[in-house]
C-alpha cells in the first residue's frame, strides 16, 4: 500500500527470538518482490523474559474452536512486542528522516491482542512526537496502520488488487523443518477461511490440500 | 529510591551496542550493592541504525563549554532510545507482572535529549496502559521517574542521604580501557561540576585528581 502511494520503502524486520525462521524469509522474499529501497534485520532477544508461545518452550494451540481463538488474549501473545517493534522503527525512521512508520496491525479478527488497537496506535504516534528531535522540531513522525479496521478477507482482497503474490508471505506460527505453514495453529486456520471466503484456496496451504 | 519504599526491584541493563562496556559494569556492582532480586540483560542491537556517536563511529565531544552542552539535542542522543528501553522493560515488567516500572531519566540539567522530559513519561504511561493485559485488565503498569525533576547535585544528595556509593556507579561517555571515567566529555563536566556544588569531589574521577 505504501508502494502503491509512491513512497520509497525502507523494510524493517525484527528478530525477537521467533521459534522459526520462515517469517523472516518470507519478510525478506516479499521485501525483494515488492521493490524495497531498503530492508534491515534488528535484533531484540526476547526470550530473556519469557512469557509467550511465540518464544518461550511454550507449546503452540492446534486445532481450537474459533471461540477459543477469539475469547481471551492468547498464550501466542508476546508481552510489549509491538511497542518494542515501533519503538525500534521508529528510531530507524529517526535516523534515515523517514516521514512515516506503516505497520501490518490488525484489530478486526482477532481482537485478543491489546497491542493491535487504534487506541495504541494512536498512543503509540502520541509518543513518537513527545520522543524524538523530528517530532520536537514539528516534524511529527506518522504512524499508519492501513490494515487495522480491515477483516482478514478484506485484506486479502487488497492484497490481491495490488498483485501481492501470496505464495511469498507467510502466517503460520509452527512451520515445519522446512518453512511450510502447518495449518493447524490459529493464525492458519483464519488465514485459511478468509481465502475461502473469497473462494480461493491459501497458497501457503497447497501443500496440504494436496 | 524503590528499595527505600520497600519494594522487590529487578533490575534490567540494556546492552545497545553501546562503546564501551564500562556502564554495563557499574549496573551489576550497583544492583548487587543495592540488594537486586534479579537482574537481567537484554540484547538490542541499535548499531543496526547508526546515528548517533553513543553507538556509531562518531567522536565524543570533550571539553565543551556550558553553553554547547545544553543548546542543542546532542549528537550523543541515541534515536528513540529511552521508548525502545522502556518498551522493553514493559516487557520485563508484564512477563514477571511487576506493578511498576522504575527508570532514571533526568530532564532537568541536561534538557537536549526530547525522551528525558515529563510529557514523554506520561505518555509512555498511557502507551503501556493501552499496550498490555494488565493495563486492559484495569491494572495499568505504573512508570516512576523520581529523578526527572531533579537538579544533578541535587540526585546526588538523595543518593547520598539513602547510602549510595557514587564510586560503584558509571556517567562517562567515552572511559579509558580500564573503564575510568575520561573527565572531559559533557557527562563527566556535569556531574563533575554538581559534586563540587555539595563541597565534594567526585569518586569516579579520583584518578584524574590525583
Amino acid at each position: 500500500m505504501a508502494r502503491a502511494e509512491g513512497l520509497e520503502c525502507h523494510c524493517l524486520t525484527v528478530r525477537y527470538g521467533q521459534r522459526h525462521q520462515a517469517e523472516l524469509e518470507a519478510a525478506g522474499r516479499v521485501a525483494r518482490a515488492l521493490g524495497a529501497a531498503d530492508h534491515r534485520f534488528a535484533d531484540v532477544d526476547l526470550r530473556v523474559f519469557g512469557g509467550s508461545a511465540l518464544t518461550a518452550e511454550i507449546e503452540v494451540p492446534k486445532d481450537r474452536e474459533e471461540e477459543a481463538m477469539t475469547a481471551d488474549i492468547p498464550i501466542t501473545y508476546v508481552p510489549a512486542r509491538n511497542t518494542i517493534m515501533l519503538s525500534l522503527a521508529l528510531g530507524f525512521a529517526e535516523v534515515i528522516g523517514a516521514e512515516s512508520i506503516w505497520c501490518g496491525v490488525n484489530a478486526v479478527d482477532y481482537s485478543g491482542y491489546p497491542d493491535c488497537r487504534p487506541e495504541f496506535i494512536a498512543a503509540f504516534a502520541e509518543l513518537a512526537r513527545l520522543a524524538t528531535k523530528a517530532g520536537v522540531e514539528g516534524r511529527p513522525m506518522r504512524i499508519e496502520a492501513p490494515l487495522i479496521h480491515l477483516q482478514k478477507h478484506e485484506i486479502i482482497r487488497a492484497g490481491l488488487d495490488l498483485g501481492v503474490d501470496f505464495g511469498l508471505t507467510h502466517s503460520c506460527y509452527d512451520p515445519d523443518d522446512q518453512g511450510r505453514a502447518c495449518g493447524r495453529c490459529d493464525s492458519c486456520r483464519i488465514r485459511r477461511a478468509a481465502f475461502h471466503r473469497l473462494g480461493l484456496a491459501d497458497p501457503a496451504l497447497a501443500h496440504l490440500d494436496a
